[in-house]
């Protein structure tokens, strides 16, 4: 008997269901979807339940759910839900990847640690621009997790300092630290000493000048996931992928720079990799640090 | 050429679709699902007329319809307005499930048939405990079709009442009767002589103690459909599959006890053969009577 | 490896998906349905980035948009969206049959040029009976496109006139005029010369009565597009498909006949084979047109 046909259940809270995660579905291979739109979190439970009480055991994890969407606040509510409405081995497996913030944050980590060996006993330096949005907190999670010392950076010392201490707080260890970056000045000293910087800001708001940057003498690797211009690093094209850009403070002459569009391609692999690993049991939940690993083995 | 791809509509008055209804109709093997949420009657039509104006009248058959989700007031104006808009030859075949009350009160009617001859020759006596719900009358209805004589018990007699003298001028004859279980001593005087008791109660509530139904001294099968805590009949747990329990009053020891659960699995297999039926022709109208036949004939 | 599969996204400004439209997306081979309803302008940006940013560019062309539902004027809407929101070669195929307004249209047409040539060199001259309407306004245009002389009727002078000037700004030409056909005698008048009418009305609304109509002595071919009686054209069937029709005033004593059956089976094949199409290239825009030229390719 051939197995039963795997299932996707599609929860996001926007108003219509993303076309872009359903693509995405179809393309790893999900046979059927059922892609609910303005899912509020009162709705989970019975969802769940026709989840996990019409299948067989040994047939469950052909069942998956997927929490998405555009808003990641509404989508981490849903997600609690759906994690709390399983009990013992009556679950599926889950992925959560609102806005695309845990594959977009997997992708550029993944990016980083191309051209920078991330881990504690090399100690490099990471700057997260806009480190306090859903994309900047995950990338920074993923780079203290690898023992990176990260500065996350917000025009809000108080907010980034609340967003380090919360990363801190999950990881168990100090490793991140928050900053502000409101003056040239700030975005200088934010840059001394790092090797790996990340803008993870709001389409279409620069967070870093090119004369700024290249003040960064130890700076190796640029990564800009704003794809609308005007870009979040001047200099960095929406396609760059592993592209020497001009550094004049760099002993080479050249950083590695990537756009939004140069590590997309590596976000849609995790993506469609992490959908396809759903299925393989049913009790996986995969945020950032799942889908993270998911990317490094690919 | 190949049979056209099988599409079952779904009307679902609920603000999203049941995810149960859809895992089942994916497991029955139906082709493509098109799964309509907050279903109002007079969007039947339309949705109807699409059904039954597209395909030619040899393949009519590849397209049927499930009226489901919660609500079962609802569903049944939905199929009302379902059955309306065909005429003549044009119509597709049709099932009803919502809450799953025809799939369950089936399951629960099979049950008691495997342990006690369900005629009117035999004659035994059944109780339904709350009775006057979707599950409990239909539950009532396929027993006094099979002739056998029915006590419909419910807090209000007036209720239990009308619901009894609704199914007899559905059916044609006199077999159920309406009566008040308000009490211990009515809750005895209403198991006297019976057979089968079915508590088909809404969740949470103990229709029946151990200590009153050990005084009934003719009892062989006890169903509870009731899956939450505390159940229904006391002494019977979720799992129990035709479990002996101990029941000091019979001349065994005990009598046969099915759970939710228990009863479960032979509701899905119901469900399933039902879906499946549908693709057969156009003209299926599957309620509770027709749902109880495929289940008899699994 | 096999083709992607294909995907359509359906865009829908009713409160339900027409589930006739996907129906026949199924029928056409369609893979995968995204179905949205109360679809608003402002939505379908996001919805067809998800189109065209997740698949590479070989692939686009395995995905594609169909706008549908009931009410012309909002899937106008819509369809502007969807092409606005495409840039360079970043775009997916679309269709448009809002109301099978096109196909229908197309299909009407298709039925008149089986018995009268449609050239500019043969100049039959056309009726367009409630030709303000969309698919009045349609088969109007597509018939001005061919050569013919078009009466395009109202009951408003002005409206006829105003969608007469629209169609001839669009063709470029001026073979459309806009007539009132109030009375019996504007009737009779209108159809002086004529030999081709079509009824675009709304339904139940009788436009032609035999009377009237058999004073047309150079009428061959009646096409009412109407299905619910009364029909548009007294003495048409629903059902007829190229019948001869008594016909007074004819010299054969006869005309051919079209009721909105014996047009909808053509109209059926072209819906399909234009869904078909649209998974061809990923640059097409299906609009009247196009469909039309793919009805005459059949």
């Amino acid at each position: 008997m051939p197995d039963k046909r795997s299932i996707l259940i599609m929860l996001d809270p926007d108003a219509q269901t993303s076309s872009f995660d359903r693509v995405v579905a179809t393309d790893a291979g999900v046979d059927q979807q059922f892609a609910y739109a303005n899912v509020a979190p009162d709705q989970v439970q019975g969802l769940v339940h026709g989840a996990i009480f019409t299948r067989g055991m040994d047939d469950l994890k052909r069942t998956a759910i997927f929490v998405g969407g555009s808003d990641v606040e509404a989508g981490e509510k849903l997600l609690a839900r759906v994690t709390e409405t399983f009990f013992g081995p009556m679950r599926v497996s889950v992925m959560f990847d609102a806005n695309g913030a845990n594959t977009t944050a997997a992708a550029a980590v993944l990016a980083a640690g191309k051209h920078v060996e991330l881990s504690s006993a090399s100690s490099p330096t990471a700057l997260v621009l806009a480190g306090t949005g859903p994309v900047g907190q995950r990338a920074a999670r993923l780079l203290a997790r690898e023992g990176v010392a990260v500065r996350l950076a917000s025009r809000s010392l108080q907010r980034a300092t609340a967003a380090a201490n919360a990363i801190n707080k999950t990881i168990g260890n100090s490793l991140v630290t928050g900053i502000e970056t409101r003056t040239d000045d700030s975005l200088k000293q934010a840059l001394d000493g790092v090797a790996i910087v990340i803008a993870a800001g709001a389409a279409g708001i620069r967070l870093l000048a090119t004369n700024i940057r290249e003040t960064a003498a130890d700076l190796r690797v640029a990564i800009d996931l704003n794809a609308v211009p005007p870009l979040g690093i001047e200099g960095i094209d929406v396609t760059d992928k592993a592209k020497a850009i001009p550094h004049a403070a760099s002993s080479t002459g050249t950083i590695i720079g990537y756009g939004a569009i140069g590590v997309g391609g590596t976000k849609m692999k995790i993506h469609k990799a992490a959908l396809r690993s759903l299925f393989e049991s049913n009790d996986k939940v995969l945020d950032a640090e799942a889908i993270y690993q998911i990317g490094k083995s690919l």
